[in-house]
């Protein structure tokens, strides 16, 4: 057995002593912190701590100790670094296909990329170039309902951690995200919540803001109202025309998703409510 | 007369040869240009220009040139680089105010205060530091309509280029907007469009953003949907509450409020319809 | 005795356990902890861990037992939320000064400023504004030695947690500095290491750099070489002068100087070797 | 002849009527100014005008009528907005290329990548993908002079506007870098001048910023000091080790290196000395 390091993540209702309690039984099983991060949301009085330790783990046993020492309710994660899986969904657009596909080309992603699927063949011979299968599932002649249950049959072939919308321009429904929760991110091109909805860089510049942005947010039930992991913004001004935003915006885009999956991957992210809690 | 420099702000329909025939009568009076910056606006086919320029200027004469080589709608306007004259309304936040006083303070404001407007006295001994008028005029006991009468009728005593709205909580009628098209500046505590209206700074920690912004805007007809100057915005966490934020927000309001007007003093700003154009 | 919010510092070599040690005693006692950030320097293999907790505190008591579980040299810290007392040094740029008497006027400062010490006069009127002492100690017919010793003997009457140097331009010696160990905080107007020394906005604009920024520090033995608290950036162009770009640099010095000064003061700000550890 | 966009550039000591002069002229052939920007520099009482014009051109005659009119060191650059030809230079790092290589394949460059070189050939697979011919010259076993005319040879082959050096880790000498003068342009991994040098994120890890950049810059004569063209930074922590940094940086760099050459390629830089005057 290795000395290797693990992530720790703890999420339930706070009370006296959890740090106590929970670092006690690390020390008894001589692993060492590196890292710890803990935050008690006050207005739902919630725990949450994410602990980096290495050592000699026996994962069962020390799991068993921390469920008889926290709340039932507790959320308790332990993992190693092993990589994520995920499988990832496009439409036509490139930009944040090709940046992760190079990040993983690369060793830069910290999760293997599975599959891509789309609901066009635009990317097909772009994403093979990188060995990675390409799925081209059409939605036309299909309802949505049969158009999705394709898509999850063939997700859960490859039954990846995540799923990755990457410029995906279809709406999910509510009974295709409710199979993964908190675990689809998607990539809207707009500084959420303005510019809701579709082709938000007309919006922008019909509205003449100075600052464009983009947001990496989990989806859940409403489309662009899921919990915020990242945001960034770029500047623009009245010389930019929707097309000259769309290309600034494409390099917000791809970096924001790009390092919220980051922090994803890196078991980062607690979601509460409508939120996200980052612990790193 | 002295060799002194000016600015020269040109908006019309385009048209082949307006550069030329501006630049034409600019050489024929012997003044050098500077600095000079053009655009047209495609999508309403409209020119813009600002040009910098020194030399002996016989203002009534130039005119009179311009105006006859431009088409008749056209907007133009000529100052030497005087200090703009404004006024100031408050409530009860100080940080835009205090910015902007020691910056006059300081001559580093490029513009005369000549006094302030509050409808609380929570700001007025710290305005009186800097030897600056403040004007208390309660809006208790007074309908909206009475209070913009008094508003109005002290404003016009000092009869200012912009009046500023640094933190002024109260909105303001169309009919009193309409007497300063384009010259009411109002400072809003969100990255417009996103949280228009109360309490910006509640509404984003309620949504979970990771970046709050600031937005100084001109202030025409509805509420928070002028023409915008200048945006800026600084990054949150979820372990802000709302009061963490307006704290963060002030820093982010007050340097967009001076800076908009940093814009707008040295005839910078154009606008167009709902937006500006700003050429510098 | 109230419910109070306490914040715990503890600096020490890592071993295994320290966590739970430290936790163990705060449970012991009937402490909750609010906040908890952890981390451990590889490099040094040092710890460094900042926990916000409340409840009752018999400080003498706790200080003992915690004293008693962690090695001997660990340097342990603990205060309720009391405001930090300061004095300010400046010479005659006003803008940090300026922004530092304005938030502790409207209760933004989190700490006391007690006195403001120039070695020229400049400043004199404006701080009195604000009711603060004014002292006014000329360099001038005086070695740099007896110039210090009238500093540093007006400064011991203060007796304040820190020294403030808000565009202090005065060299301060070994033996001054060597007074103030990690207590007295500096702003240079440069990115530092960029642009070491004296004019760092000409050498930017000799250089023809395209972002300037500023660098909040503390002061330890060299110029412009201790350890980095906050630092932050600004764009510029061709277009801007060095005066220019001092007035873009002045909105950046005193934000970074205000916002190290927050983390300084919130106790989030450990030193180790040349560089700050900074946990919130 | 089709009615195509073009861009001139003019570069000359300044004097009076200079935009009237070049305005005339463009008016009586008929041409429509759509975007123009002009500026001169004080310190060296240089004219520098950038023009977007449209219309039906021709060219050697309206070329013969500037060179008339302006004075005879002027510098006049007149083009189509045809795409740049360039070649790359690599070493191992992937990063730069594989940005350059994305956008060129999605057409987002503004450009022709006509072949890359490397030292080494890590990334010759890579650039294969993407259907540009890849060279591999190595360093080994031969002197810097030799190995330079190695590349220059190839290079002058392709006959490339610009060179692009997308982390090319060899110090090019004085007599390669004068036979392309301001048309290398290199990414250097920091926000300089600081950091000048081998290692910059050690560097920067060492001295515990809180902040750090990339620049891209012309090559002349010495290394790292070029005229500048674009800096970005991102902010970085404590707890980020040089590897972190330089898996942070990776994202600064790839994208200031992209933002540089849409400058360059827009002929919107000019070099004036060792800085860059940028006018869009």
């Amino acid at each position: 057995m290795e000395n290797l390091t693990y992530t720790l993540l703890i999420d339930c209702q706070d009370q006296i002593g959890l740090v106590y309690r929970i670092t006690n039984i690390l020390y008894n099983n001589q692993l060492n912190i590196i890292r710890n991060s803990e935050f008690v949301e006050k207005e739902t009085n919630h725990f949450f701590m994410r602990t980096e330790f290495s050592g000699e783990l026996y994962e069962e046993s020390v799991m068993k100790q921390l469920k008889a020492a926290l709340p039932p309710e507790a959320v308790i994660k332990m993992s190693s670094k092993v990589k994520k899986n995920i499988v990832i969904l496009v439409t036509k657009e490139h930009h944040c296909l090709a940046e992760l596909l190079c990040r993983y080309q690369f060793k830069d992603l910290n999760a293997n990329i599975l599959a891509v699927i789309g609901n066009y063949n635009t990317l097909q011979k772009f994403t093979e170039k990188f060995d990675i299968p390409y799925h081209y599932l059409t939605h036309e002649g299909k309802s949505r309902q049969e158009h999705e249950q394709e898509i999850k049959a063939l997700v859960n072939q490859y039954n990846p951690h995540y799923l990755v919308l990457a410029k995906f321009m279809r709406i999910l429904t509510p009974e295709f995200v409710a199979d993964f929760p908190n675990r689809i991110v998607n990539i809207h091109h707009s500084f959420l919540p303005a510019f809701i909805g579709a082709n938000p860089y007309k919006q922008a510049y019909q509205r003449g803001v100075k600052i464009i942005g983009a947001t990496a947010h989990f989806v859940n039930n409403d489309l662009d109202d899921g919990p915020i992991i990242k945001q960034a913004v770029h500047h623009v001004d009245h010389s930019q025309t929707p097309f000259d935003m769309a290309q600034t915006g494409r390099d917000v885009e791809k970096l924001v998703l790009a390092n919220a999956l980051r922090l994803v991957f890196e078991d980062c992210v607690f979601v509460s409510g409508n939120k996200t809690i980052i612990l790193d």
